[in-house]
This record gives structure tokens, C-alpha cells and sequence, in this order.
């Protein structure tokens, strides 16, 4: 199987106005995705942010629940935080993934937006589940991921659609329904 | 097609020691779940807390999205926190289904731990995608609901299995999830 991961932008995003902006590190997207990430069998998961405060911070948080009070509170925090990397662009992720694996990722992109030619998370799936290149899933923030972020990508991936036309689902609830689809069918 | 509710318990829950609880209500469960709702066609997303001092912090969050400031900022997160409904316990959501359709719901309570009988996904996905009385799910907070409060549901919905032994997930992942899965199949 392929090795999986998954990095987190904080940078290039656009606000609600297309603007591309920088998002604040939230403490929640750290601590539920790397739960998501470890139920699901991801081997790493990056946080992406440009701002050496918002690292310093998560760095912190994180060795709270490793070395800290919270490793004999909740240990299994320890073990799902474990996977966390602080990076400050998605250029470093890839170049830990090479470090990691000896090659670099095939980069997926991920968008509420639909269009064309979009990989079906079916099509993720067989790609994932066969030896191959490690395959590096990635999230954005805010309004999500600038046209140029994704210009750059291997491919992009179907938006996830909910019943009617409301399309916003938190960043966290992305996650873990995509990990969901490619760990168990569909 | 059945509708379909969401109950998000904040008691009666187990602490990491088994011990019977009640947890804070977070900003965030109001927000994502409600968010996970509105995308999956839920009709109505009930907060339950015994406690009148954090049905009020709540009420304050949501008129601030709803009528406030935040109406104007992000009208999808007021489309979402207008399924919001906040009551004391599980009873009174039972009420306002009934008051709703006309009939009590057919009551099934989520779990990390699995036991024979449970029903999958796919038995609850039919049984939603047929016409019948109203479905409610219930989710607990902490380290999920009691025995006692399980014992009352009319059916346990089977856990959703990660790749290999960890086993906690957040709640707001498990909602998204098991969303999905009713709604897009398996």
C-alpha cells in the first residue's frame, strides 16, 4: 500500500472575498485531524503555516499532551499528536516525505469547487490501496486552497457533496469523511 | 424518505474513569455538527445539556450569527445553527420530534464499543431512505454515552472501525462519517 498523508494550509488560502490571506493555527484542527489521521492510518500529518509564532504555539500545545500533564491524562491524545509536523509551506512537507520514503509525493489537491477531470475518491482509493509513491492529501483553510496552490498539485479531488446545494462543511468533517471513503470503499 | 435528527449528549456521559458526567457544551460542537447537519439534509440538530447557564452561553453564540454581526459576516453558518435546537435531556428531544412529525422517533445511540446485534450502516441507511416514523441518532460527548441511556435506544449503530487498533475519534468526525455513509452509501 502507498504510504498516506496529509498536510494542512494555512498559506495560500483566499478569505471569504478571494483575497489570499494567512489563517491563524486553531488548536482543534490540530488536535482532531491528527485523530482522524491515526484512526485512518496516516503516517504523517503536516501543519502548514508560514508564521513562526503560530509553530512556536502548536509546538507547545503538542508537548503538553507528549511530555507534559496531558501525556498521563490521555495518552491516546499522545499517540494521535504523534503525527503531527510543523512545516512552514507545503515545499518542506514534500521534502520530508522524500526524506521519509525516498520519493516524492503524488499531491492531491482537495476543493469544494467542482469541475472536470476531478479524481473520484474511488479512483483515490485504488491508488492508495496499491504500491506506488506515497500519496500526500491537501486540505486548506479559510475559503480554501488559491487557484495557484492547486495549479501546482498532481490532481485534484472531487468536492464531497451533501444532499441539497449547502457546500460547506467544516475543514475537520472533510477529513474525516474523505479518509473514511478511501480506508472503506465507495 | 424518513427524517432524520441529530442528538448531541452532554449528559449522561462517561468520564475517562467510567464515572457518570456532565461536559461542558463546546462552541465547536454547535457549529461543525450543525454545519455536518445542514450538508447532510438533517432536520434538526438537538444540543442537550441539563445545564441552564450553558443553554444561554449557546443561545448568545447562535442570536450572534443568526441576528448579530455574524448574520452579515457568514450567512451559511446561520443557515446552519437555524437547525440548532437546545433542550435539558433526550426526552424532551423525543417531544419535539413528535410535536414535528407527528411521531416519536426510532431511536439509535452511537458507540465506540462494539457487541453483537449492532446495526451497520448500510440497515441504517435503508431504513432512513424508506418512507417511516423520523430516525434520531445519538452521539455522546466525553467518553460516551452510559449503558443505561444505550439501553433505552431502540437500536445501537456498529462503530466506525479506523485501519488498525485506535479507536477515538472525535465526535464531530463520528457525525460527519456516519452522515455520509447514510447518505452516499455502503
Amino acid at each position: 500500500m502507498a504510504e498516506l498523508y496529509l498536510a494542512l494550509l494555512h498559506h495560500p488560502v483566499y478569505d471569504k472575498h478571494r483575497a489570499v490571506v494567512t489563517t491563524a493555527v486553531t488548536n482543534l484542527d490540530v488536535h482532531d485531524i491528527a485523530r482522524v489521521a491515526r484512526t485512518f492510518d496516516v503516517r504523517g500529518y503536516f501543519v502548514c503555516t508560514p508564521v513562526p509564532t503560530l509553530r512556536r504555539l502548536v509546538d507547545r500545545i503538542i508537548r503538553h499532551w507528549e511530555v507534559g500533564p496531558g501525556a498521563a491524562y490521555n495518552p491516546t491524545r499522545k499517540a494521535a499528536l504523534a503525527l503531527v509536523r510543523q512545516v512552514p509551506a507545503l515545499d518542506d512537507a514534500l521534502a520530508e516525505i522524500e526524506r521519509d520514503t525516498g520519493c516524492l509525493p503524488f499531491v492531491v489537491a482537495t476543493t469544494a469547487r467542482d469541475a472536470p477531470g476531478r479524481l473520484t475518491h474511488a479512483m483515490l482509493r485504488q491508488r492508495v490501496s496499491a504500491a506506488g509513491p506515497p500519496v500526500l492529501l491537501v486540505f486548506g483553510t479559510g475559503w480554501g486552497l488559491t487557484d495557484e496552490l492547486i495549479a501546482r498539485c498532481d490532481a485534484v479531488l472531487e468536492p464531497i457533496r451533501g444532499v441539497g446545494e449547502y457546500n460547506h462543511l467544516p475543514v475537520r468533517a472533510a477529513v474525516a469523511i474523505v479518509l473514511d471513503r478511501i480506508r472503506h470503499g465507495r
